[in-house]
């Protein structure tokens, strides 16, 4: 239970509240209110957003839904078996896993789940209300961390937009850290707009589409023709048996192929493939082949071969946008939030493709905060008036 | 001989101007001229340089001094049989290749020259005048592309000074394209500030430091923690042999791990190794291992393998300085031209480290020359007003 | 025309005569023949085969068949313009890429070609008895280089097995170079087997699958456990075209596999992908990552980079092949020559999987070639009895 | 302590026992006695030497010198901390762990020692004697493993020789897995002759050098031309900072050349670099860039990256090592033995260079031992009658 003050406190409300990203983003934000380590990873710790008010990690407090009941505790203990969390982690921050464990409810739709689309999306904005209510918090933020979807067909709401609804009734701001469909149906795109609340997403970037965001610009700027960039992602855990679904697949390198062609202002050719490997756990490499032409036509080439952990990529990411939305809320800002374009591959709003200019937005959303009387709140997000 | 009138010519003098980069000026120069290659690496080609003022790359004239006398043509050739000039360019821009061979000088010191530091001074400034005067040149930029020197020690002046100087006497604005010691000598500072001459450098990025400039800053704003950057250069040609020599290597060495120091805030562990694999002829290839911290101190690598043509590289943006420092010059801008980080590992006066802030900084740089009146000059550089 | 005496001239018919890798052997034997490059890459031209009676390489007279009419001296400066051939080569031998281009007869099944297959298979054997009897040669080798095949499916005879059975027709040994069904169709078992020809084959083993024959035996020797051996290859040129069909790639994958499976005695995790990058042209980038256990379950990694020209990497194994099963058909050796797996990535007959012991195997075949005496022929290959 | 009955157990004592690789050898023999692990890494686990007559694993027992005194098992822990070990063995070991540390004895000479080299070399061969009768050993095997030494430089004995003097003083054989001075000093020859002991070295084959004792071979059977072949490897813990010390670098290369040099007939152009990258602990990462020419002159590339653990890659190499070092002992061989090249950099006795030779004489030495009558043992070694 976190030791703030109710009434000050932020919830996080975590779809695919059991998987290895959430119990990391759970675990991580323990371990930095401890002091047991550096707040490696956040941006939102670095004096960029001081003075902005965003809430204090040790006010966050985690729940969410998940369709799966292994406890928190022995997922973490799972991830430090494996070298994803520190080895002795788990037990330093067990009281804080099992609280957050307390707080999660059975998602779905479950297998032979006789409910509709609306009752479903009832059933969850109750649980994320009663929530509010419960741990007596000032608001929460709703955070799509569960697998990939394959890409919708038909106009069925995927589970992702039942969520999404679902945040929306709650009054929630929305953040989808995945390539699922999520606030991006056009269902939903009228009472995403009535609904007055920010949002952020699409897909976070965490490692190859990052490189890529940097790598693009540079090609650009120096006038060097890029030919063929291709790559090849090797992952297991499970991101990597959801991705071998070529659907789930497709919507993923939907995102990573709009980067290159918004920094490099052409498509090159070139394919992306992501292989399960369960034996790489929830490790990662990322390999990427770039054939460029030079002077006079010269031929060369660049490689990338980028090895991490996919969690340990994924939750500092989540806890900055966790933070941010909440503050943007706080704040009255509504709508797509496009300065936060720097965290996602597919970003809502209007935002620029080129990591450098991202951060450029971040750091003016970070003053932008600062500006804003909380008892004034502007009336909504500057640079994202309409979803593109 | 280009086919510009007199008067709006302008003078390239390149020192080293038998080089491999030299020869690859002059050849591409006259490829593009003739509209036989699209202007691939040439920044000042891009849109953002329309309007700028930056003289035509017909109007540019070649000379300049080197210590070795294969004419250019035989140059070309071997370049093309190495793959570095496509087969049939050596041919195609004979003329162009043979006119530029004419303006070529002896330099020195040479074996047994007894010349002394002014005497030496005064003699390329006399070859520098005598080419703008029988070229009928608007004006001349001079360019050292010559072989890095070892670190300088002791008093006296390195040849590269000797070459600055002469520059200075001659009033041409002066680009250091090499990380040897040019107009950085304290014998030279005030000259330098006295002539009221653009000068820009050190040490033109063509690679392995390029990348670095980008990814240094990834690491930055995204709080993760580099813990080592190791590198190995692999390239064989005359570069590769002047740098087997450590105090050579020493000096390159500097530049690169300065932007590691400039965009991290930090220096981490790691060495670079620059190797001289005559088999690899003017290819290079850069290897770049970077050792991070993620969150909570879980270990991730990124690797880089960059391989490409040195000359290829480097040609183009030597003919984007000639182009700029002479419009500077044109301009009456004076001192050290910091905008021009964008194309050096060390650069002179104030400028940011990252490329997208050096990108921006040039873009800026190109408005500016739109904005001033050619009648009416400012007086020196803005951002560069000393030397750091 | 080769110098060579008539009746001791030998013959090779390639299917597949205009490609890349066919016009490469051409170009390439008739320079080495001219001594204007050293035999890299011949096998056949180390020590090991001296005195076993290999027809030299001016004694090679080449055929064959081709779908497309681009003539061999044209199909030679393209190669060169894309670096695959010297620059100067094909003005250098013209006149024998000439004298093969005359020899070169169309192929097929041409679209709406209504010959049944019986009318193909007898129209293709009169074109080598033409050609064995016009060029007054001792014998002839058909070698299959065209591009690959859909794996077969129904009893048609696909086309490299009409080219198959031709060759058994016009009684010619018969290698496999591609991963098409060729001689391994079972309506050709039979005719194969009374044919009394020798006959070599499947896939040559030019790069990956090369380094996989000497790196599986590693991890096998040292007991290591490979847990996932994950594999892009990118390719332009025709068999990247060729390999972006699926059922083509299958074909070719097949044979990668088997490599592994053979030398690891276990099948790892991980797939293997071919890629079609044309703008890479006739090169070739090979990314292997292995995933493997040392002692006490230590996850370790291996990735290799492999960069290659895939027709300078093919036609030497092709020359190779041709002496070789020339001489075995010379010296009455009969069925699948196993010894030489060496070349292959799916070798017929009984042969070892790794590198090493297929090398034996190959200077195993060398000596007995040596020990044959002409005149008293041996009736059969020693360790490829029988089709496995 | 062993389960073994008295009289049957073997020594194994340990120069750098409280090393990382010590520890490892230590905690990982307990480890597969117990059956917690797989004995991956030992070939002497594997088939081949069934029957050969190898002291079971459960039956060696640990002691050896070193000059620190950290005790084993905080040793273990801090490996399991950094990856190196599992994160429970430590614990599970503990008492095995435990034993050897009490075996373990100061080493030297220590700083300020003045004893003189026969003093030291009969306090060692005291050290061992003394541990053969407490532990009631049937032989024991001294196998160094302490950082490498700078080239010895005069005619002083360097440790690693007072060490190896007093193994062979002590009758035990005697392995040097580092490339270190140890037995191949010139004042030890004629001793090392006389005793009639066998022993093996020099420096262990665990990565890089392993990667081009198979790609080696390859490039000759394919009569492939190298060109240059360079090398980078980063690797922190002890051996990065002992490694750091050129001359100690250059003892370690000598033996990667040596490889080279054998295996491809002719020293290629390149360097191989050692960092020592404190960050990276006890992994190691090590890059090789391979140039070479291939058909008609055309250039390629391979690129390998090996990253693993060296104390992981070792441990197994050094109980194989042990265990059949002590079973030729008890077979009466004597001298060098060569057929342990396998396991070698730089091997002594007669060995062939290639990792496949090289595991088919280790499966010489399997049958070889499979046929000793241990009554009535060989003299002597077969393929190792001289030292090189």
């Amino acid at each position: 239970m976190s030791a703030s003050l109710p009434g000050t406190r932020v919830g996080v409300w975590l779809i695919g509240a059991r998987g290895s990203v959430a119990t990391t983003v759970v675990a991580g934000c323990a371990a930095l209110t401890a002091g047991l380590h550096p707040p490696i990873g956040l941006a939102t710790e670095t004096p960029v957003f001081a003075g902005s008010g965003l809430p204090p990690l040790a006010s966050l407090v985690f729940g969410g839904h998940d369709t799966v009941d292994c406890p928190l505790p022995k997922r973490a203990e799972a991830l430090a078996a494996g070298g994803v969390l520190p080895a002795g982690l788990p037990a330093a921050v067990r009281a804080e896993l099992s609280a957050a464990d307390r707080e999660i409810r059975p998602g779905g739709p479950l297998t032979g789940d006789a409910r509709g689309e609306e009752e479903l999306i009832a059933a969850f904005a109750a649980d994320i209300r009663d929530f509010v209510r419960r741990c007596r918090l000032a608001r929460a933020v709703v955070v799509n961390l569960a697998s990939t979807e394959p890409t919708a067909a038909g106009d069925a709401l995927p589970p992702s937009s039942l969520y999404a609804a679902a945040a929306l009734r709650a009054g929630c701001p929305y953040v989808n850290f995945t390539p699922s469909t999520g606030l991006h149906h056009p269902a939903l795109t009228s009472a995403a707009a009535a609904s007055g609340l920010p949002h952020a997403g699409r897909d976070g970037k965490t490692g190859q589409t990052l490189l890529r965001s940097v790598l693009g610009p540079m090609f650009t700027q120096r006038a060097l023709a890029v030919r063929a960039w291709s790559g090849t992602n090797l992952l297991g855990g499970g991101d990597g048996a959801s991705l071998a679904d070529p659907a789930a697949a497709a919507a993923k390198n939907a995102g990573k192929e709009r980067v290159l062609a918004d920094t490099l202002g052409t498509t090159p050719e070139g394919e992306v493939h992501i292989d399960d490997v369960p034996a790489l756990g929830d490790w990662k490499t990322a390999w990427d082949h770039i054939a460029f032409d030079g002077f006079l036509g010269t031929r060369m080439i660049l490689q990338t071969i980028w090895q991490g952990c996919d969690s340990a990529l994924a939750a500092p990411l989540v806890l900055d946008l966790a933070r941010l939305t909440a503050r943007a809320h706080e704040a009255g800002l509504t709508g797509p939030l496009g300065e936060l374009a720097f965290y996602f591959k597919d970003p809502v709003g209007e935002a620029p493709a080129g990591l450098a200019e991202q951060y450029g937005a971040l750091t003016g959303f970070a003053k932008r905060l600062r500006d804003v009387d909380a008892g004034e709140p502007e009336r909504r997000s500057g640079t994202g008036e309409e979803e593109r």
